[in-house]
């Protein structure tokens, strides 16, 4: 082994892929503060301000509101072993790879699982998500808000609906959307929403924040067996960061880090940050269908800050991927699954939603495929600029009715 | 709630608790480098890097062994978990607040716990170990190498070669020792030893380093119910680091940071840090030996890093610590169930092991107790300064052998 190492000088990357998304510049200087004990009064106090910060962006006034010291799955599994108990009926809607993880972690549980399945790339309507629910009667309903794995985004209002009539809870994963696009959780009916920092709020990986309806939290105190996991046991969790009582050692960086990144999501306010996200992802679409390529998801299911375009015939992705990644420092990742090597899945999100971004994927994308000898029916990167044009022309317009 | 946020600024503290530790300068330098994605090539070499630096701190051959993402607690999670099956007879050895926390992990499992006692502060000897490993017969040994609530350190060599004639796999807690004084792995037997960051190795908290035997990798695979924690997994996590297959986010800030701290324990060799944090511990001894003091722990016993010394009689424990942290921003914790209001925990470990904050946290403990009253037989750093002059007079030492 070498006897000594230089200092890590990592390559310079654009994360446009389903996240990891480009981190702000203040989280990185929030991330090299000094840091405090984990049962010191001023991580309290960071530690209540980051609940105040994600209540607004989770739209919420839930009391239990925290992070889970974790990255995104351990959010998702946060959610799943405190409230699916073994031997519990669990219904989940199923058209991607994180509804599968979730059903793997309900079996995981020793729960029943019933699944209603949709293709990877739909939606499920109202219609058919209320009759799965008012025929299974199931204790808890799992739904992923924002695939990441297919770019189609559920609306949650008839699962929510149809689950309080039969007094079932809701968890939803808002992985994807949470910071990107609005949750609203409360006013979904959401019982327990959980998402990660590395997305829509433009943090670092390493946290999941979770939220939990006063009626989840009643059904928490109630659960006869423990969760078989002490480290995400949602009660000794509240207990920590509410009573200031010891149970694991939170992370003063990462804490410092979603406090700061929260902050810059309340700085821009909710409403002009979708609005950005949402036109950047309009933008993108305008320039990939004039290239010629289709989009997976049908247009009102899209997800706003993950796109995924149809790879044309013959092209490999491995090689449009590696291309993006060594000529451009472009990171954007392809698809798993039923979708793999027929999808590319670009993340436009968090601060990574910008104009010069969405240009600059458009044409590395060309020049990608390009490299593969195929032939755009028309510039993406002239389509794109040609949608800001037409917005910024609109009289009426701040980017955000456009 | 506020419009804007401004930047933190967290006051400035001397680590000198049970953890997390000082972070080195380099550290915080490597967590504000840009992140790479979690699939990128860049962040496996990262890994494989901590991954050898780990095997020499570990000094074990393992070739699983990993971080996991998340602190010490799951860490733990992760060994009792993986190789603990609903049923099976767990002995574990039980003399602190640590000891407890495995055996509550163990009953999540739904195991069957057998427990051999000692009170908090005493260890565990070789005949009494082999006696009850050899009577229960069980499948899992656990025991904690460094007990970070009392100070005392066991020695795991009958219970690794009474376990292993009862082909029982042997789980060592190593949070407080790691980077901190000898763990030998591989020499002492050890199948399956976790820890964390932020104590002996330096880094931000966010983090547990997890080594596991060859012997205990087979036990993995022959596993037939899957682990419930899927996040835990480390068949999944093998997987992810070795094959590169996705299973979670890892976050880069922290890769970056491990791999720093990991390297500077490297530079410095492990005998020259073993050497100054057990230096740095007797001269601690040393000071509150003077000033009239009893440790809780009896010589042989004692953990390098972590000091637990009596308080004196009528002494209030939580003025004291509050009396250290806003008059000299130092931070120690005090006793847990059977020890609360008895003991100080005063962590001289890491990088925050140096003969300057020895003599610092000295004094500072003699102000805190004369505000009570307290008059000391002797000068703790006076009689401190004095057992580092005999060291350094001595000529044949170099720290280490006085």
């Amino acid at each position: 082994m070498r006897d000594s190492f230089p200092p890590l000088s990592p390559p310079k990357r654009l994360l446009l892929g389903p996240g990891p998304s480009p981190v702000e510049p203040r989280v990185y200087e929030a991330l090299r503060k000094p840091i405090v004990g984990h049962l010191d009064p001023y991580l309290f106090d960071v530690a209540a301000e980051i609940r105040e910060l994600l209540q607004c962006v989770f739209e919420t006034r839930n009391e239990l509101t925290l992070v889970v010291s974790g990255t995104g799955t351990s959010g998702m599994e946060a959610a799943i072993s405190n409230f699916v108990e073994p031997g519990a009926k669990v219904a989940v809607f199923v058209n991607g790879y994180f509804c599968e993880r979730i059903a793997e972690m309900v079996r995981r549980q020793g729960a029943e699982l019933v699944r209603l399945e949709r293709p990877w790339g739909e939606a499920f309507d109202a219609g058919e998500a209320r009759e799965f629910i008012r025929r299974e009667r199931p204790a808890v309903v799992a739904f992923v808000h924002g695939e990441t794995s297919t770019g189609v985004v559920q609306d949650g209002k008839a699962i929510c609906e149809a689950a309080h009539e039969v007094d079932a809870i809701v968890i939803a994963d808002t992985v994807t959307t949470l910071g990107n696009m609005p949750v609203k959780v409360d006013e979904t009916g959401i019982d327990v929403a959980y998402s990660c920092s590395q997305k829509g709020l433009a943090c670092t990986p390493g946290l999941a924040p979770i939220t939990v309806s006063p009626r989840a939290a009643e059904r928490l105190r109630q659960r006869s067996a423990p969760n078989p996991s002490f480290y995400l046991d949602l009660r000794l969790l509240e207990d920590y960061y509410h009573n200031r009582r010891y149970h694991h050692t939170a992370s003063a960086s990462l804490l410092y880090a979603m406090r700061e990144a929260l902050a810059i999501v309340h700085e821009e306010g909710l409403e002009r940050r979708f609005d950005r996200i949402r036109t950047n992802h309009r933008a993108f679409v305008a320039g990939v269908e004039a290239m010629g390529l289709a989009m997976l998801v049908a247009e009102p299911y899209r997800l706003w800050p993950l796109n995924t375009p149809r790879l044309p015939e013959g092209i490999d992705d491995v090689q449009v991927r590696q291309y993006l990644l060594h000529e451009f420092g472009i990171e954007v990742l392809g698809g798993f699954g039923p979708l793999a090597g027929k999808v590319l899945r670009v993340g436009i999100m968090g601060a990574g939603s910008t104009k010069e971004n969405v240009l600059a994927v458009l044409e590395a994308l060309e020049r990608a495929l390009a490299s593969q000898g195929w032939r755009p029916k028309a510039s993406g990167r002239e389509a794109a600029e040609a949608f800001y044009a037409r917005l910024s022309a609109s009289p009426a317009s701040t980017g955000a009715q456009a």
